[in-house]
């Protein structure tokens, strides 16, 4: 089983919380215990944990990461968006979350972010589950 | 099966290892082989695998990941610990480990640290084993 | 199964393509569906999944890493390759990829690369397979 989820972002640097959508795939398999890996196809985006209660912890994250990675800096690939590949190693393209009583399982403050480095664009996410 | 290990930090910054810890989950599940996951469900901690033998390592990961992403930044959120969020997302908050023998395989100078970032707190690991 | 590759690197920084690698040892493998995990045993190097269609790309993400995380910063370690371990914590040890229909699933521009941030070097390189 591999689902693919189908996202589109609105702005250069953007993340959006994509959990209610891997909750629903992961209600859906009606998997008991098991591990939900969520994979981002792209080069040039990734995904995170983080906060999704306050929305000023992902805007904070994206202007820092864009001060870290600057989007000029004598780069030598040709397109324009080295400073997204950058950082979508870094943040890296997969996450793991904990799947108990067909549920995935949280920390308090914690939410999946599809990252957007290099948008607008159209964006895939795979979800692949293994039972325990 | 998850387990929950339970860690009291001390300081703002500090990795604590915790390679010991989960290495006797795995003895206790009688697991030979598969594969261990580690997980942090904080937003303002992180979990890595690191050098275990000279402690100096960790101190300049910690040293040069505070230079990197500064406490103070004209961040946004108003709880004064973006850079934690940020330093989270950076460095992940899980891992996996190989199990063979009944026992997690590293290379010759890794150990797991959790790494807390917003201390000193309470925190929580989960840790979960899938079969090979 | 655990599946070992040997790498020799060449250089201080150099990204090594080992996708062709890890694909050959799904194959040998005959697992139609699952999730293949590619884990480094060493804390100077790390791993990550990035484009491999123009190799501006790696040189990019070498040169601002090295930007990010400079080789010399009044670090405390002795040996002198602290900058080493910070990009391993950064860019993280392990990576997985999805397995269908006996092979790895990538986005069209992904490839898998060993990240040596401490070379040359001879590196070894972890696989390990679960089936779904």
């Amino acid at each position: 089983m591999l689902k693919e989820i189908s996202i589109t972002t609105h702005r250069r640097t953007e993340f959006i919380e994509i959990t209610n959508l891997i909750q629903k795939i992961v209600r859906e398999t009606k998997v008991d215990n098991g591990i939900c890996y969520i994979y981002v196809p792209h080069t040039t985006a990734g995904i995170t944990i983080n906060e999704n209660a306050d929305r000023s912890v992902i805007e904070d994250i994206q202007m820092e990461l864009n001060k870290i990675v600057p989007f000029d800096d004598d780069y030598s690939h040709s397109e324009g968006n080295s400073s997204a590949h950058i950082k979508s190693s870094l943040i890296g393209n997969s996450v793991c979350v904990f799947i108990e009583n067909n549920s995935l399982k949280f920390g308090t403050w914690q939410g999946i972010f599809l990252c957007e480095f290099d948008g607008p664009r159209n964006r895939k996410v795979w979800v692949k589950i293994i039972k325990e």
